[in-house]
């Protein structure tokens, strides 16, 4: 297979995403919201741009964070295979929990569908339970609506809780300083981010999704489709442990995901790890730029943690310990804010 | 403006929403999630079915539930007026739990749409706040998804979460028993359901929308829009006092919701208040049963609280002492399991 390259380089922007037009809504929706509730009805402790809400109620802290699949779901439908999103569901979710150092306890479904078909809901449903497995935590209920004038296909989310057991506190990232080490651990793909673009890609080049992309290994669309992996066992097995600074979710965003952390300092990836084929294939596809790679997919890297440098050793053996093999050092954390890639000479200042 | 009446009686299920093929889907999707997280993740206390998940975590028991808006946004987006299901998108959900006793202290809300337009978020944000401020619980965070290839226009959701306070315990229904009163507290129109089947009575009526349907009054289209009530103030006024056995949200099953409480026992309403003109007129359009209707709308009552019988008039006392002056007895729960409404000779055996 020799597929085409488009001549004029894809953006995120050109394959349909407009990140400003999105923030401008949003900002237009969080300007309107004043509401604080009483302290008896909890006490909100979030930082905003964080990965999840945060909010002190009774003895406990718990954490709150929705998201949605999005357009993976188009690639789901035309390959027929539902397992991979239903998964997807809950991972991408607890993965924001793990960010926080929150524990996952909790997780509800959203499907919005034009019509429920007892297969496809039987495919999620088996996704769904490999997910509530990979980030331990119990379906606590769910919502299908069946609304064919608003939703053509099917929409799937979720919200996922979290709390902090025994003496745990929220890792928020501010106590990342500089000579901090970063730890990277390998995505599964392209987890559920960048589809958009993905997907734009593959009809610029004309891809068959049947096809393979080596000579060896699954078809295009399976390639694609993977699950999104599960960081839940990393933040467990580091969330309770003395020099532990921080953890970062790369989904949408890429590498910018480090950025809301914090912004005091900034961290310097000068040993990324060797990129997964599918990224630069993809991105060959339309000439799409390093700088719209690193901050649209994850390029191999699904999960960061920040640890003091003093501990980077204790870390990766506590990873180890807890069946994490595959976390190697990726990068320091440096006075100047930002996040650079010395390697492509990329350097991002903010998240979004 | 004289509507026109349907021959042939119009249906929930001849509108277009197929309840047992939904409910066929959610058991295929159930039937395959097995997976109970270790109990340092949680331990779920729930009883299928019921309005909230709980779960008890660390040293609080927390409920989660989580709803859509539905085709209401439709009627929004014909409207151009967007606050009022910015607003349902809370009310649905804290209603929820309040029927389950719990406080409200938390909500993300979930937007699929097609194009982020400011001027629309910012109207569903005016709402979110309303909703928010009578739901008392804060906004813990958000997902905007702009999915073109997925919806058209907008659809709204979102998950509320709930903590109970003090020594106050889940309120289920188990202790409700024969003999109990039945207190309605009024609904503000159709809320945010059955409007599958309302637009569908509308267009067989050839009904504008822009018209009254009295000689005053607000439109038509604004008469259906109105926002749900909270019941927050209801439930947090009678969660902690003696002889309160059950909360139940009429949302959309209608007085079938009542069965969600308990089977051992059953629901007489022989007292249903006179029903707010907008139904009836609703129902003439298509020549709708009092079955269906009574199956599909809240018919006027959108919550009800189950006391034992020697506690009602404390009961309505307290309620008058929170601010809520409209509630009153509807009914009696007799031995008989089910719900009855003598008046129009119906009876219905489950929720579904």
């Amino acid at each position: 297979m020799a597929p085409r390259s488009a001549k004029r380089p894809m953006t995120y922007a050109r394959s349909g995403v407009d990140r400003a037009a999105i923030r401008g809504s949003l900002q237009a929706l969080l300007a309107r919201v004043h509401y604080r509730p009483p302290p008896t009805h909890g006490r909100p402790i979030s930082r905003p741009g964080h990965y999840a809400g945060l909010i002190d109620v009774g003895r406990e802290t718990i954490a709150a964070t929705t998201d949605t699949v999005g357009t993976k779901v188009l690639l789901a439908q035309a390959l027929g295979s539902w397992a991979e999103v239903g998964e997807d569901m809950v991972a991408i979710n607890v993965n924001d929990l793990a960010s926080v150092g929150a524990r996952p306890f909790g997780f509800v479904d959203t499907i919005s569908c034009s019509k429920p078909e007892p297969a496809i809901f039987a495919e999620i449903g088996r996704g769904l339970d490999r997910g509530l497995r990979a980030g331990r935590c119990a379906l606590l209920g769910g919502e299908t609506a069946v609304v064919p004038e608003i939703v053509d296909g099917i929409d799937l989310g979720g919200t996922a809780l979290g709390f902090y057991p025994l003496r745990r506190r929220p890792i928020t990232g501010e106590r990342i300083r500089a000579g901090d080490a970063l730890i990277g651990i390998p995505s599964s793909g392209l987890h559920a981010n960048g589809f958009t673009l993905a997907r734009r890609l593959l009809k610029v080049g004309r891809v068959d999704l049947r096809a393979r992309r080596a000579a060896t290994g699954p078809s295009i669309g399976l390639e694609l489709l993977r699950a999104t992996r599960s960081y839940v066992a990393v933040s467990e097995a580091l969330a309770d442990a003395p020099g532990t600074h921080g953890f970062a979710h790369l989904s949408g965003g890429g590498v910018r995901n480090l950025t809301r952390l914090t912004r005091r300092v900034g961290f310097e990836l000068d040993e990324w790890p060797r990129i997964p084929p599918v990224f630069p294939w993809l991105q060959a596809l339309g000439s799409v730029s390093d700088e719209e790679m690193f901050q649209t997919f994850n390029m191999g890297v699904g999960f960061v943690v920040i640890v003091s440098g003093a501990r980077q050793s204790e870390a990766l053996e506590r990873l180890r310990q807890a069946g994490v093999r595959d976390a190697r050092r990726i990068g320091t954390v440096e006075p100047e804010p930002g996040v650079r890639l010395p390697q492509w000479k990329l350097s991002y200042e903010g998240y979004a």
